[in-house]
């Protein structure tokens, strides 16, 4: 930690802050400029996070040397993690395709989408069986029901499958059925769900909060790692900023910071991203180009009557078209598909 | 709700969607300008709301006439809600003014700064027993043992007591002790902890997210409305923008917004706000200007030895200015304190 | 300036970054810990900010020790500025209104106006000869006609007028009239104009730009002071965010940030900054709690037939009543009106 | 426009907006529901934008039915526009690389990296004489000098050159040097520039500002158009977020949106956008993609002596290498190189 002290700072005060820095058994190196002094706090950097340091009269700001997250950082592993959902490897020079609709509706409606996108080529099965709406008065998903479906689905394709869970007390159940648990942007810090779900031994991928910086979201990640669960894939699905002409603004500079920051696997939703269906596959383009490990799209074989979110939903012919053209750009940067 | 369609729709398209329409036994209005078709959709909003009217060919927006939320507003009860936190009134004329140190952390710490808080003028205590904090590796609250801390302050001071809830599995729990539960920022759309707390008979708090719309928040208090409970305190506590000055932004635009749009009563938090301790007065008696119903503020006698957010913590001397300078604000605008 | 390394910055690159600060004069005081070294850059702050020290090799990031702006820091002065506006001082004991229509349509329109807020208690008359307007259809302003219009208006009531400039093109002829410039929120980056605004002997109020932080506005204000013109106020305005219930955000939280970080006076426009005529009186009386210096506000005497704007002008009526009410709230926060 | 009413709005205001409307010479058409009046006026669009329909009383919202913008929206003309700059045409199915320094600093500076990066692929020539910095103690750029460099290194090299400018006394200079004017972020809504090189027969490329909708990005551009110049770019550099771990954050949702909204070319900037150089590489090629038309990018052959941004300045050889992985990129998704 440094501590850079206020101009008007007293000789007192920064021989209080030195005295308590000593007293915490850390070390402080003094540096005395002509119009601040910068203390440098030595020791181990946990330790000294704890410290309300800005707290001390005539301190101005406290930068910290190390990054507050440990498990998540690339340095931990070295190289890049591989998470395997249901025996598909996400992280690897593979790019991954999840696709299915965002609710499952009924078995006809999930196994048909389910054969269409794995024709198509997608690998992983998605499909929401608890739903997060903004209002009660959505349809709010089929639960226990929906996760029989996914799995017969599962049964159908092969296609192990992704679902989200949204509260501790749902998880057993959701567990029971899925290859990955999703946790949504609006759970990013749940802090209760990420603890659960980091002491069981399923992948989960972690999507990021709307108005969450990455830096937010390695940190959630790391509650999990921190349980003991290294299974986390993350997920880039738009922030929230002043922009209304797409739902959400897909932050793309998110991947190549992640792919340098993190080992753990990147997956980019465009669906959400950009929340607009014919602009969707140029936005999943961008993805594979910027890096990303994974695409997750939604697939609907009847938009006009999904019960959720049919506004974004492709169109299984619209994804076959874009999954041959994120095949070309995929190879174009070195990956397969 | 109305559609307004693309310069590019056919006829074929705007027939096919005056079809569904009807089909679902709603009423269409066609209206042809020289560029685009206008159709109004009339009928239940409700019904209309949940049909995917964005996802047909041709449409290129699709306006809302009615608003999603329906208990919350204000026209729902004519007049400002009055919430009942253990016999204190919020909501009526008097500005009631919450307090407390961030985390429980001792007896001694709790009733000590309790004791201060009341005989500065604040008639409600706060303080944190499960602690939502970005690192797996912070103080995370004392849990249980926090409650009954609370629970002895309160039978000490006769202040009745605010704490936050993170998760259903320990909803019953904090229940038992809190005279009105707070929802964190971060679970703002915790759909499933909303809904619980909705079945409860126990006064809510809930707190706006970082990037939740004013219309998200309002969305998120409808959950808890629909499931039966009209106890409802919403709190303004900041929003996440460029700006880097400030922890967050405080945004008391929200203030007059939300006490035309909603009965229920409004408290603003200005110490997670600004979190600047020393700009906290200010902001505090802005928030009283703009016509909060409650303030809600972080008081610690040592923050220097706070186990979280001793940063932005008033000592209790500063926080009996800052009321007293509250007290004649409140009386500018009409308000007793 | 202080340096921190990456953790796998090698020692090649270490001693290269400490040799280049020597080669410039400068002294390097290196600081070795576990993972990450930091090195202390010290000489003239001016000088080390010029140097691009994070483009070298092995570098993680540059913190600055000193802030970058000077003549506007509040050490500078040591104590608050007064700027006078045609005699009127502003940032002193008195709270001074500023009010008037967005543009100036007509003689009649200008002097009506001007008679009303004068009496209702403004000091300074605002009026817009030259609109910067988003699209190029909408009104432009009367140009040199509104401000003789101003003039005239000035005239007839004695107060002083502030009038915004556009462009550095009609500098002299704006200058001519304005007893204040104003540079516009899109143009507070427009460095051109903020030099040769600098270089007159007029008071001039910066607007803050839609996007800017705090610091970007003082940094534009610099512009102006190093020019030799001291005789600035700053005026916050609302800042683009997230939230669409109101036009913009204000930011309140920026009144006690600049209070506290320079000398200069701060203005408050309710007007832009919620942008919603019902609410803007909350927001006026907010700001005074604040500790703004001034408060800009629209008025118009017939807003259904503004040319720019109307949505959120106030009535003269309304504005007599909420001067009324700024004047008890200056009252309780020690200010006179 | 659409105009929707308050659900307290008596039958007189209503009636009075009806007047107003038919006053006008215009045609409203009423539609009333259970809750709220809806309000259909028909007629020039145009002509109704200028009405302040919403400084109506009783009136809650005002939904426009057309776009605001004509001469720049796709359907003016029905097909991509090409801009010729010095014999380069942008907007095609080739995609044009522009690179170059930030400033240009001396004229073996300039010519080097023009060789360079004219070897590597680029077409265009950037670099900066006129800049706009934030600070006023920072390096502005070497004026006239520069320009006249900038000439050297054309003649040089046969590349057409691309500089900023930064106010309407500087145009005709400028004007008479550079292949194509670039307008900076900072003077997006600098209407009086706007309107001056709407009036030139040069081409400019338009930069977003930083909180500039894509909206209001083509209003800006509608401005020049309306002038009579149609040889505008539109460049997406990177909007302002909460983001703070890249310079700023690179909205490459603009890019699909902007191709469906208008004809006019999109350039990205992905130096500026992301603004990290081991991460603009990634950005570029999500950029090519994403299906931009051009990819402008900082190039410097000592970054670590450059008077500005040598922070994110490509050293030639990892513009080579990053020019090769595009070409790939740009094959893939059916561009040309």
């Amino acid at each position: 930690m440094i501590i850079i002290t206020r101009p008007d700072a007293t000789e007192e005060q920064i021989e209080h802050i030195v005295a308590r820095i000593r007293f915490w058994g850390l070390k402080a190196e003094v540096s005395r400029g002509a119009m601040r002094v910068v203390i440098g706090v030595i020791g181990p950097e946990d330790k000294i996070r704890e410290k309300p340091l800005g707290a001390f009269p005539g301190v101005e700001s406290v930068t910290p040397v190390l990054k507050p997250y440990k498990l998540v950082a690339y340095e931990f592993r070295g190289t890049a993690s591989q998470v395997k959902i249901g025996g598909i490897g996400v992280g690897g020079k593979e790019l991954v395709l999840m696709a299915g609709p965002c609710s499952v509706e009924s078995e006809d409606q999930i196994t048909t989408i389910a054969r269409a996108v794995r024709e198509a080529g997608a690998k992983i099965l998605r499909g929401g069986a608890f739903k997060p709406r903004t209002s009660p008065y959505s349809f709010q998903g089929l639960g226990k029901l929906g996760l029989q479906l996914l799995a017969t689905a599962r049964k159908e394709t092969g296609m192990p499958i992704i679902t989200e869970v949204m509260d501790t007390k749902d998880l057993e159940l959701v567990a029971e059925y899925a290859d990955c648990l999703q946790i949504g942007a609006r759970n990013m810090q749940n802090f209760s769900l990420l603890r659960e779900v980091g002491r069981l031994n399923v992948p989960v991928m972690l999507k990021r909060g709307m108005s969450a910086t990455i830096k937010d979201l390695l940190m959630s990640a790391e509650y999990i790692l921190a349980e003991g669960n290294f299974n986390v894939l993350l997920c880039e699905r738009g922030i929230r900023t002043f922009e209304t002409m797409s739902r959400n603004t897909l932050d793309l500079n998110a991947v190549p910071i992640l792919k340098s920051e993190t080992h753990l696997p990147i997956v980019v939703d465009p669906t959400h991203g950009i929340g607009i269906r014919q602009h969707i596959p140029s936005m999943a383009l961008a993805a594979v180009a910027a890096g990303a490990d994974s695409i997750m799209m939604e697939v609907h074989n009847a938009p006009e009557q999904a019960k959720s979110d049919g506004e974004q939903a492709l169109l299984p012919n619209d994804f076959r078209d874009v999954v041959e053209r994120m095949r070309a750009v995929a190879k174009a940067v070195g990956r397969e598909m």
